[in-house]
């Protein structure tokens, strides 16, 4: 082996340093491997195919590692969520080691992502939302097409049974009764909306900037004979009108942007009426970090998990009541365990619709969020509030689990 | 009327104007009454008793109110806490019209709190809690001598039940298994401690650093059977030795000092195993504002309740992962309301503990809490944790509602 080859090996022992020295180990193009210091038997194989992929992944790996993943120059042997929990794993004990990287972090973070105007999360959202329903389709949840995390009562949950569960679970969280108007905020393919007009006879009014998504809310709504109930309306949350009995966010929060919680929180003031309730349901961290720069690169612009410190910004400022924070946690790594499962099934259906790059990358976008999840890099908040000695919701949870 | 009426009538009117024109009338020395713009029947009336009153309310209200009442120089026709809802309500709703208020209270707030050193937290707590365990006998329940927000599953229970079911609760919720060993960080009477060793079988270990509540909760430990699972240690929480399953403390972050969350972030991660888990229960706040001057002064000297925000800075810094937030606050307004019950009931007693003053002042302290949680002035959280990706807890809150 030449010096080139020396110099190779040296700098994947240094990346593997900084990243904890996961039990992992690394095939260069050349047949060479390298283990993690510390490390005989790797619990994951990761092979780069040329020298030019190495280089590309010192010079900026969270960026990178999708890229290259995506691309075919980057492999990994085995079950791909597994390895990311096993170099995860790496990078949290190392952090708990090293103030120093948490206090990095944090500097890092002082870089606040660029603020969501109403014209950018429309581009935003566009990028993703508007892949086209025929591709969610192919994975997601049958009833409601639901994008966001389930709730699953049993281990043995069904992903259909599990996202009814979590939309029950949202309409009891917020005691609604019957005749109530509701407003949503980011209203996804309108199943939210269809599960409380027609449980809980409530009217809703939601709001969404995705063209595609509205269009087929308010023609599956009108087929499943709710049109009257529902009003479905292409526009950005910010622009609500009206008063409401409760408001109601389920995985719009992540799109929102840090700088404007504040103006959310006060749209939310705005519509809600004295004895109104809201719900806030997001991805969130523990500590706050930037979004994977490959993800906010290649898989959602503009997003961003809060803390929920945080997401008391929507809050505070408006002196909101908070009743109830639930972390959904280890339901959202089950819920994409469902999703990772059903997007394989259908990978040549999804490369039919796009190309094998595309598929490589939603393959490791939604198994690095599978570790994600399960290391606990990312959380799930369920906020629920009020306004300060509202009497509107009950005082004890018990209607959570009544039967019925 | 002469002049120095008129001008003590015009700055009643400004008074009442400031704290947003409650209905409310108040009755001066020389007789006169002044209605509160908008007023005409009044749903609470208070009597001035000489000018000088006046003129030590007008300066310093937050502070001479409760001086004043306790001195007999104030009083309140009727029930003493819905006068103070009628009050409270005018000064949230004027600030629910001005930001300017809102900001002002934030600037404040910036003046932090004097921090709690250890010597100054041993005073503090002796001033409040060594008061007599004869005195805290004669109101709190008699089980477990809880001097915390109680539990309400049904809203006929007697204290004793909501007591019991509180501490059931926060059993619970921290999936306690028999062979456990807990710390707690300031035990109060040794009430929690008793039910964690009788009724779920684990060791415990509880810091406490007032003498009295120490040697009360040590005899009657022994009394019934308990010595050997559980060591009650006189001294501050910060100087927990050993790594525990369980990190509970119930009522004792108001006392900690803002200033000192971090430092009690880290002494829990210092002390908690991988797989363990923590619950903090504590007093808060919608918005950020400086503990009520007289509450400071003269019942309760360095406490503080926190915003939920502001607990987050016990987490945060570590990573801990937040699982489940519960806000109690209509629990603490019905216990305050049957504290306030045994406290009339005995108040021959405690006045020949004490003195009248004493009485009009705990009766004034215990009536203000019981409207402070009604209006939502104050709230209640209970915040359950453990380390991130840990698996520790139930993914469901099934258990707080099991039979059995």
């Amino acid at each position: 082996m030449g010096i080139p080859g020396k110099i190779d090996q040296w700098l994947v022992k240094r990346l593997l340093a900084v990243v904890g020295n996961p039990p992992v180990s690394v095939e260069l193009a050349d047949g060479s491997k390298v283990l993690a210091e510390g490390t005989k038997e790797p619990e994951v194989r990761l092979q780069l195919h040329d020298r030019k992929a190495l280089y590309a992944l010192l010079h900026r790996p969270t960026l990178t590692f999708g890229e290259l993943f995506s691309e075919g120059r980057l492999s990994v042997d085995g079950d791909i969520a597994r390895a990311l929990d096993v170099i995860y794993s790496g990078v949290l004990s190392s952090e708990r080691e090293s103030g120093t990287t948490r206090r990095l972090t944090r500097q890092l973070f002082q870089k606040r992502p660029e603020q969501n105007t109403v014209n950018r999360s429309r581009e935003n959202i566009h990028t993703h939302y508007d892949l086209g329903n025929e591709f969610y389709e192919l994975w997601l949840d049958k009833d409601y097409t639901q994008y966001t995390c389930a709730y699953y009562a049993t281990p043995e949950a069904t992903l259909e049974e599990a996202q009814a569960a979590k939309l029950e679970l949202v309409c009891r969280k917020l005691a609604l009764q019957p005749g109530e108007i509701v407003v949503e905020a980011g209203g996804g393919w309108g199943g939210l909306a269809r599960y409380l007009a027609r449980n809980y006879g409530v009217r809703v009014r939601s709001y969404n900037i995705s063209k595609e998504q509205v269009a087929y809310s308010r023609q599956r709504a009108e087929a499943e004979g709710l049109g009257n109930a529902i009003e479905y309306v292409e526009d950005d949350y910010r622009k609500i009108t009206g008063t409401y009995d409760a408001f109601v966010s389920v995985g719009m929060l992540e799109h929102v942007g840090f700088d404007s919680y504040r103006t959310m929180g006060a749209t939310i003031d705005r519509c809600l009426k004295d004895n109104g309730r809201g719900l806030v349901h997001s991805i969130g961290q523990n500590i706050p970090r930037p979004m994977n720069e490959w993800i906010s690169s290649y898989i959602f612009p503009g997003a961003y998990p809060p803390t929920l410190r945080q997401m008391m910004d929507i809050f505070e400022p408006i002196g909101f009541s908070v009743v109830d924070v639930e972390n959904l946690r280890p339901h959202y790594a089950q819920t994409l365990k469902h999703w990772r499962e059903r997007f394989e099934a259908n990978s040549d259906k999804v490369q039919d619709l796009f190309d094998e790059r595309f598929v490589r990358a939603w393959r490791l976008y939604l198994s690095g969020s599978v570790s994600a999840f399960t290391t606990g890099q990312l959380q799930l908040f369920q906020v629920l509030f009020q306004r300060p000695g509202s009497t509107a919701l009950p005082i004890t949870r018990e209607r959570l689990f009544a039967n019925g």
